[in-house]
Parts: structure tokens; sequence; C-alpha cells
């Protein structure tokens, strides 16, 4: 606990005095006022992020949080369990889809066991920080305990301590779990006080009992562990997962290490307002990439109160969506950088 | 003519043999059958449209079509004309937007005079193809004779032929021009067959008038000179511009040459329309990019019948959205080239 306080604390709002300078020079250049419209927005919270001018993002990072859930055994997938397990050892040899993304913009894929279900051989290439082997089954009771559940935001803000020391100053986040669209759907219906029925989607591939059985899956659960919507981490514990406590812990220590962060799909979503829940001002240095094909996209997105800037269909997650989103970061940050101001080419309007 | 006869039977479309093979194949790497949405879509296409299993995108460049109109002495737009000319110069210094952006993927900004009033200097760097010193004034006739309008297609055609014999493989469509979102709405106007104040927005930003005296110039431009909406060319010649019609002939001679081309927002997409009523087949080779901020926009995406997928609410033009385009494109490359398949991982789902 005493980390995640820490990192609370360290939050700080954004500058918005520079904001306000940057905001100036944005609409002194060779443009109509405001016609790169959120590309503009992002570029100005680049320079109330960094605390600098000229935002430097040149060495990116997408952090993918791996863990299993113990609600797989209701029958919510149509995915062997094992699949976490296999896909998490793809992700360091470079062959899944945010792997083939990142390439793009050159960014790095960083694998973290937070929770996978068996064992990830030392030499594999993934961070071992596994706080159990996957979380109990929220259907029978709390997928976690609350010192379970502050563990997980905890390693997320670890791993990010240690990716800013190597320099690292663009974040994205991503996940890898069988099951993880219910355990995000539970924490959404219980926040957005909705019916699971209404944002219930299938997920990576939904069980035999079809939607209709996952929703009664969710709705067992929240009813069994009562969570307090008024507490994040006691939804995050009682009805979450591990791979989304570790995300919102990466979302918060990019704040507090005053880096920003980009929001992938659903799950990610769902993990930036548990973050969020935990302490507003983090909000400030979120970026959120695509919305979401799944049902519940829309109402995470709204519930975030931030509209994603892509919209490509995708519900693949591993933060695939984030690594697409780098280059657009980067775009605002060489719209700052190199056009020119109407005083600079002699040009009056 | 000769020219645009030529490139139109050229047009052949896409291989819908190696599509459905690619399809096989995307479907079999290791992610939920389409969870990559429109990035699959896109690599589909890629590969329909190259004859390439591997489709390779290393050269990229956006065509910035730069004309005058000569509507604009019906003070529709609030910036001097001049400014056509003076930002034409900045692209060859890389000061513009769209020059900021295509930074980020590394792609050229052809610039090309089809129409500006004045002179370009020689050696500034611009591609010299003027037409004539802009349009004529379509609130009391004709902009264009039918043959200066088929002349404006021929030089975006012969300005594509030139930069694929370079080695270009990735297009993307941009334009400059004061009073340009007059001449589009109008088009629009008449192809979506609807009132231009349904449609019409500030643009860069709108004459004393406000919109009200712009929709009144536009419906007076389409009284006077009776587009007949089933000739593509026609409604070009009377209410369009030069660098809408050059544009429209950088997306036949990008279909022509089998290379794929990024639609930037409202002018690009008019453009597009346009193309595609002079030869449909030439869409399935367009990538729309982004979603304009003007009010036109969404009916112009919805005429030219494809979905963009940025939504930025950008209204820059110069083909801004197109370059923040390019690295999705990319990924869906990367997506195709990069990814295993279950097979190839020895997974079984």
């Amino acid at each position: 606990m005493q980390l995640l306080q820490k990192t609370i604390h360290k939050i700080e709002k954004l500058d918005e005095e520079m904001m306000a300078k940057a905001r100036e020079r944005m609409d002194s250049l060779i443009k109509p006022p405001k016609s790169l419209g959120k590309l503009e927005d992002i570029a100005i919270q680049l320079v109330g992020i960094t605390r600098n001018f000229n935002p430097i993002i040149d060495q990116k990072a997408v952090i993918v949080m791996a863990a299993d859930h113990g609600v797989y055994e209701e029958g919510i997938s149509s995915n062997p369990q094992a699949v976490t397990l296999a896909q998490t050892l793809l992700f360091p040899k470079g062959l899944t889809g945010v792997c083939a993304l990142s390439r793009v913009s050159g960014a790095d894929v960083v694998a973290i066991d937070i929770g996978v279900k068996g064992e990830i051989p030392d030499d594999a290439g993934v961070i071992k920080r596994k706080i159990k082997n996957g979380t109990e089954n929220m259907a029978k009771g709390p997928a976690m305990t609350r010192e379970e559940a502050i563990k997980s935001i905890e390693v997320g803000i670890e791993i990010v301590n240690q990716e800013t020391k190597k320099g690292i100053n663009l974040l994205g986040t991503g996940e890898m779990g069988i099951g993880n669209t219910t355990a995000s759907t539970a924490i959404l219906s219980v926040l957005g006080n909705c019916d699971p029925l209404e944002i219930t989607g299938r997920g990576a591939g939904v069980g035999k009992g079809g939607i209709k059985h996952k929703v009664e899956v969710i709705r067992k659960a929240i009813e069994i562990n009562k969570p307090n919507p008024a507490d994040g981490i006691d939804v995050l514990a009682k009805v979450g997962g591990l791979e989304i406590g570790g995300m919102a812990g990466v979302m918060l220590g990019a704040a507090a290490n005053q880096i920003p962060v980009v929001v992938d799909g659903y799950i990610s979503t769902v993990a930036a307002i548990i973050a969020a829940s935990i302490e507003p001002k983090a909000k400030e240095y979120f970026i959120v990439s695509h919305a979401s094909a799944e049902p519940g996209g829309r109402m995470a997105s709204e519930l975030l109160g931030i509209e994603p800037m892509l919209r490509m269909d995708m519900c693949l997650g591993e933060g695939s969506g984030a690594a697409l989103a780098f280059p657009i970061v980067e775009g605002a940050v060489s719209v700052i950088k190199h056009m020119a101001t109407f005083a600079e080419v002699g040009m009056k309007i």
C-alpha cells in the first residue's frame, strides 16, 4: 500500500500555464485555428504532461499484463485457458498482433506475468511478477483479496518506474487473459450501474452457453460479492483481474512519472476507469486510442470521459490499438516541432 | 482525353482470388477471427491491389494539388486569396501541417501548381503544371471548360505516373486552395442531390456574409451552370476546381498503376467521388483516412461509401489526414508480415 499511496501523492495536475502558452503558439501556426482538431489537443496535453514546450517522444513501450481468471471454470469462454500462457510466451518472440503493430513505430513490447496460471520459464523473456495462479472464481466469491488487488496495481507501478529509468517516454497499456472481458464487463456494470445484458459481448469467443450464460455469470458475481461502486479497489478485487489491476498501476505510475500513457481498447479502458477512480488527476495523462468493437466499449469510453481517436472495429486487446496510435502521438509532437508560425514565414491572415 | 481514356482502361478490379487466400491466412493468425477489424480489411485490400501476398509499402508520398478559385471574388472566404500561393511555396520547405505529419512515416510531400493565381518561381521546388490562373467565378458561369477539367485530371495522372517510376508505392492526396470548400460543397450538393444549406461549413474561414452568403453563392452557381449529376466531369468543370480534378486524377492514376491511395478529408473525398463516378473500379484502390470536421464530411463519406478510420476533428486539408493514416496502412502490412499463424506456433484453438 505504501508504494500506491506514494505514487498517488506524486501525481500532479498538468502544467496549465505551459499549456496556455502552447495553445497560443498552436493558434499562431500556419493553419486555420483548431483545424488539426484532437491532434492539437494532444500536442498541448503533451506539453502539460512533460513540462516541456518541445516534448520528446522517442522511446516507446507497450506494457502487456498477462493473467488468468478463475471465472473461466464457469464456461464463459470458448478458448482453452492455456491460451493465456501460450500467448504470453509469444510476446517476447515478436509474433503477436501488438508486436507486429509496435514495429511500425519502433516500440518495445514488455510482457509481464502478473497472474498467469502455470509456469513461465525463466528464459522466456517475460517479466515474472506473478501474484497468484489466476484469480479465484468470482461467481463463487471475491476474485482477489483487497491486498492482492493493491499488489497488482503496485506491480504495474514498479514496472513503469523501471521502464522510465531506461528512458521510456511514451507508454501504452495492453493485456492478455482468457476470460478478461467477463471481468471487465462485471467492473463496468458495477461502475456504470447497468445490467450486464446491456454491455456483454462475445469477447475472444464466448462459451457454449452463449452471451446469455456469460451475462448470468456476471450478474451472479456481482450479486454474491456486492462490490462497492464508490471504491475502485473493492470493485477490482471482487470482480476484476490481476492484469486489470496491473494496467491501472501502469497508468497511475505513468502519471506519477509525468509520462503520457496511451490506453488501448475495452479492458484497458476499464482499467483506466479504475485508475481514475483511485486518483482522478491521473486521467490528465491518458490518451485513448481506439473505440473497441466490444458492445461495452462505448460505455467504457463515456464513463472514462475521453473519446477515442481510431474507429477500426478492433477487439484484439494486447495493447494493439495503443501501438497503432503511437504514430498519431508522434504526429502531434511533430506539429509542435516542425510547423512554422505565420510570423516566421511573414504571412498575415 | 487520350491519357484519361487510356488510364481508365488500365484500371482492373482487385485480384479476388489472392484476396480470398489472404483472408484465409488472416483468419489463421494467432488472434480471434476479425479481431483486427478494418486493419485486416486493409491488409487484404493491399494484397488485392498490389497482387503480392507480402505487399511492400516503403516509399510514400502525399501529392498536394494547389489552385485558386474564381468564386473567391464573391466574398466566400475570410482569407486573402494570396494565401494559396504563399502556402504552396511552404510545402517544399517542409513547414506546413502535412509536412510535419509526413515526417513521422518518412513520406515525401510533392506540391503541384495546377492553377495557382500568380507566378511560382522556378526554383521553389513546386512542380509547375498550371492550367490557368485559378478557375472562373462559378457564380457567373462555368468554373472551367470541359477540356480544362479533363486536363486537370490528366495532370494528376501524369504526376502519379512519374512518382511510380521513382518507386513510390503508397500515395496520399492533398490540396491547397482558398475557396475550395465552396467548390467541394457545390459538387457534393449536386451529386448528393441536397440543398447546400445542409452541408455548408466555415471552411478555413468564411467571409463577412457568413455561411448564409456562402450557401447563396453555391446555390447560384448550381442554378446558373446546371451541372449534370450523371456526368462527373461536367460537375467538376462547372462548379469544381483544378486541384479537385488533379486529385481525382491522382486517384485514377493510382488505381491504373495498382497502387493504394489514401484519401484525405472533405475536399479529397469529394475528388474521390468524382474519380469513382468516372471509373467505379478505381474505388477499390482507395483507403479513406479521417472524418472531416466540415459539416459535409459525413455526407461525402457516405456518398463515397467508405467509412473513415480516424476521428480527429481535423479540417486542415493539405493531405494532413492522409499522412496521419500512412502508419496505419504500414501496420496492416506488418500484421501480414510479422504475425504467426496458430499452426506455426503449434497452438490449437
